[in-house]
Parts: C-alpha cells; sequence; structure tokens
C-alpha cells in the first residue's frame, strides 16, 4: 500500500492511503490521524490500512481526487534522520571533488551521518536558499522508515524491521561542508531541511524490483526540466539497507518512524547521469577541465521520481522550485 | 514551574508538573497529555500549567509523593537533539587526550553536532555496555528545550526561544570515537542513547544565576559514591546558549521539543574536578604520566545534579548504573 499525509493545518497532517496510481485517496484518520501513529501502532493498524488500501484498488471505494500540492512530507516530523553513503562512486567523486582521500573503511564499513529530523520539506515545497555562494545541491536518494528497532540487529535480520521505502532530496549546501568537516563533528549547517517524496510505500509495492536490501530501478533526476540523471539504485548500493540497518544498530536502539537514507545514488557509468550536481563538477574536472556547471540558484527546479516496470511513479515526484530565503 | 513525565506504559508518557521541592506532583495530563504536546501548544497551556504548579507550591493541591523511578526522560523520544561544545577547556583537552588539535575556530565559531533523538534513557535507567573496550564515559552537561525556532535567530533573540532548562548525561563510547571521526561523518556509533534528569524547569525557576544564557551554577558530579566534579557552569562556557541557539538556525528551522545541549561542563582549575572520564585521563597524562583512571565498566553509577543558592535539586538527579548489554 502507499501512505501519505494530507495538510490539515496540523503540525503531524492526516493519513491518507493513497491508489497505486496516486490519482486518488481515502482518509484513515479514523483509523489512526497520523502516518507516525500508524507506525507507533503498526501491528494494530496494518491490517484496517491494507483494507483500505485493497478497497480502494478494486474500485470498491471511489476515492478523492489527489492534488500533491495538497501533500506535506509523510513524516513532517520524524524521530530521527539518518543517512547513509551507501554508494562508493558518490563517496569517491565527492571527495575528490573536495580534495579530500575516501576513508580506509570505504568498503568494510557504511558511512552514515545523523540528519536534522524535526522539519521536513513537503514534495512540492520551496527551497529556500539565503547566499548562492552556499553552493546548494540536490541529492536523490532511497529511504527506507523503521518499526522499532532493537540494538544489535543482523544483516539477515534487518527486514522485518522495514516498514516502508520512500525518496528524499537531502538537500546540501556544498561550499560550507568543507569548513564544517574541519572541525570534525560532522555535517551540520551545511545540510538544510531535506525534501520528501509523497508516498511512503510497503515493501511489496516493489515487487521483484527488492533484492537482498536493494531497490533495482532507475532514480530519475531532472535538473531544470532536463534529465540529468537515471542511475540504477540497486547493484551499484556497496551496503544494502540491511547492512546499513546492522551498522546502526550497533549502539543504539531507534522508534518506529526512524527515517533511514541509502545517501546519492550513483552509477560508475558517466552515461547514467547523475543524482547531484557535486559528482557532474567533478567530473569536469576529471575530464581535464574546470567545474563550470554552478550549483543551484534562485529560480531552479529539481523533480525526482523512481518508476516500476508498468511506469508508474512508485513513490511520487519530489518537484520543488528553488526561491529566495 | 518543574514538568516531568511519568511512565503510564505510552511511548510518551503521562505529563505532571512537580513541586519545587521535587517531593511531590500534580497530573496533568487533563490540560494536556504529554510534555511534547505542551511544547507544540505551549503558547496555549502554559498558563494553565503555571496555575496547576502555584496551586501546588500554596499546598491547595496537596499532591502525589513522588517516585522518581517512575518517571521516564521528560522526552522520551524529541524531534531532535543537537549538542554543542561550548567549554573550550573541554574541547582541548579532549582533542590532545586523542591527539588532535583543536578546530582553528575553537574560539569564533560553535561547535555542534547532530545526535540520536529517538530514545533518552530515564533518570534512573541502567546504561546497557556491550563491550567494555569500548570505553564508556559519562559527560555531565546543561541543555534547553526549544520553542518553534525559525532561520536565522540573532543572539539577542535567543531567549524567547527557550522554553526549559534541564540536565542530561551525553553518554559516549569513547574508544569508537577516533575511528568514527577519521570517516569524516561526525559522531554516531560513539554516541549510545542520552539520558535526562527528571525535571525540565522553565527559565523563571533559574532565578538570578540564569545570565547572558549561562546557568552559574555548579555541577555536580558523583562517580561510585565519590564527588569527582564541581564545575561552574557558567563563566567558562565560551559560546552561550543564546550563541548556540544563534549558530544552528544558520540555515535550519527547528520543531518545538527540540533538545539543545551545552556539552560537558568543564573549568580550567583542576580543583573543580571533572565532568566526564576523558578529561581527567588527559590531565593525568598532562601531569607527566600515564592515564590510569579506566572508563565505566559493569556496576559503575554516576549521579549528576544541579542546586540552587537554596540548597535544592533544580532539575533532580540523573543517577544510573552500568549494566551488562
Amino acid at each position: 500500500m502507499k501512505l501519505a499525509t494530507l495538510d490539515n493545518g496540523t503540525r503531524d497532517g492526516a493519513l491518507i492511503v493513497v491508489r497505486r496510481d496516486g490519482e486518488v485517496f481515502a482518509d484513515a484518520t479514523d483509523i489512526v490521524p497520523t502516518l507516525q501513529g500508524a507506525l507507533d501502532r503498526w501491528e494494530e493498524v496494518a491490517g484496517q490500512l491494507r483494507a483500505r488500501s485493497a478497497a480502494l484498488e478494486a474500485g470498491e471505494l471511489p476515492g478523492v481526487p489527489l492534488d500533491v500540492r495538497r501533500l506535506l512530507a509523510p513524516l513532517p516530523r520524524a524521530y530521527e534522520w539518518v543517512d547513509g553513503s551507501a554508494y562508493v562512486n558518490h563517496v569517491v567523486l565527492v571527495r575528490k571533488a573536495r580534495g579530500a582521500e575516501p576513508p580506509e573503511t570505504l568498503l568494510t564499513e557504511p558511512l552514515v551521518y545523523q540528519g536534522g529530523s524535526s522539519r521536513f520539506l513537503a514534495p512540492t515545497e520551496p527551497i529556500p536558499l539565503t547566499h548562492r555562494e552556499h553552493g546548494l545541491d540536490f541529492e536523490a536518494e532511497l529511504a527506507v522508515v523503521l518499526a522499532d528497532t532493537p540494538i544489535g540487529v543482523d544483516p539477515e535480520d534487518a527486514p522485518q524491521y522495514i516498514r516502508l521505502f520512500g525518496l528524499v532530496n537531502d538537500l546540501t549546501l556544498r561550499n560550507l561542508i568543507p569548513g564544517e568537516l574541519r572541525k570534525g563533528f560532522g555535517f551540520f549547517t551545511s545540510k538544510p531541511a531535506t525534501a520528501m517524496a509523497p508516498f511512503l510505500v510497503t515493501p511489496d509495492e516493489l515487487e521483484g524490483s527488492l533484492l537482498d536490501g536493494r531497490v533495482h530501478l532507475d532514480m530519475l533526476v531532472h535538473h531544470n526540466g532536463r534529465r540529468v540523471g537515471h542511475a540504477n539504485a540497486g547493484p551499484e548500493m556497496h551496503f544494502s539497507f540491511h547492512d546499513l540497518l546492522a551498522h546502526i544498530t550497533k549502539t543504539r536502539a531507534f522508534t518506529a518512524g526512524t527515517i533511514l537514507g541509502s545517501g546519492t545514488v550513483s552509477n560508475e557509468d558517466p552515461s547514467k547521469g547523475y543524482s547531484c550536481i557535486a559528482e557532474l563538477r567533478m567530473r569536469e574536472i576529471i575530464g581535464g577541465g574546470e567545474a563550470v556547471t554552478p550549483y543551484m540558484s534562485v529560480g531552479d527546479t529539481i523533480h525526482i521520481e523512481m518508476k516500476n516496470g508498468d511506469g508508474e511513479s512508485l513513490f511520487g515526484a519530489i518537484n520543488q522550485k528553488v526561491v529566495q530565503g
């Protein structure tokens, strides 16, 4: 099933179930008011939510036409946002771009950072940019939403803790990163609020595309209306979501509703394009020139989605415009 | 007023108002069920909560005897946990301890890291330790809980965004830090769940001790029953809570209930002791020897509190024991 959050004027919005084609929805607040509430009581409410989804799919419920501009992020605020960097090609390119070496443990231990989770941008919410010289970049990523997850999960036990899949645009202020990393405490001001795609879906919606904790579909990225990326999110995800989950639970437990990201989807083959501008800039340098493609400016647009084998947009589209902040 | 959260079997517990002496409490769930709920609707409910607090203080309400072992962390899960490192003496000592230089911007730009917020330990909850060689350390800190806070707050406007003050024990696995910092993404597995003191208090409870975003009172730390620290949290806090708040809002907004920590309270004068073991170990090395004091083991206890001029425990005590994890 597909779940989303309608803006009803409250902080956490109203839970809705969305038909597979994304065209219509059914209210679900009589079952549980919010998506966080559903995740808190999943065993109790998932069956009823699935029944509503099935009724919508079967046409027993007509559904209400969906306007994605009325949606909030599925989780407008979450208790934790943990972002991996599981595509090795991205790590190597971005570190080259800032003149840094990849870490020694690149292939043996996942990179993860703790992100801000108190405010996620809606799928069509403008991106405020206060200073162009901050170097605003998009990052197209997959993400999973976790169940209550204990300390010490083995990769093979990870699937039972993954409730939902979705997409995020992990916005980054590239030019704030070097100074911040020199301080040694990780990213902070270099990571403004992250945007989420309209729908979160249960793993069964991914059908045969979900293999070993990896989603074998293309990440479709359009920047200013032009397709710039269609990297396959599957084969080059060096650490699967199962590996990432095992890593983050080494010393901590996580509450239901924790969001875990894949890191920027990236393929070695340059013909697959890019899911963030930093990679293109590095390739321009490797190609013998200078980084000529600028980061985002006021007026830029970014569109991110993923389609299944039938051409259906699985998570709906992130579709944002940069505005003066 | 003093607020706390009683364990009622739910994820977020039940909001209570606590008498200034910490001996008795009154239920507040008829006003608003949880502390997060109160922070979400502060303007609407603060007056009623204050009235209940006043009735308790005046003896108009008898109150129920308080057993701190029945308390959860005031916010058992929060939308964001941002921890500063505002005591320069701590930064210098801890970096020396791991052979690293303090950052160039030590005195001009606050250090902050994004911590995990989906699970805070209760004030008397045992600390699980899975591997002694991880080097478990306590860190006694002050913290504030924020109102909805926009991007771009100036330090002089910061007080209006600070709702509550409290104490945290920001537990750290010291021996996991060097490897994690080499990866460049900040702390993650080196920071297990943080514990909170029983009570959060409104700024007026601090009376004359609160000056310019600093709390001029001693952080009382007992390790294994012996007093090891009584550093004054005021004068040597290089960046005040106002400075920290201005820094974190440079590129992001924060939801009500975000917790912002001071970093380990630390004084240059060694006779004031220490608020984390790492500092003592560094002093042992500087004294010409080896670091002989071990990090925490199963069975160790840690007790952290802060008293006002009348000798009253302002936030109640963090009182934890290390157990096999």
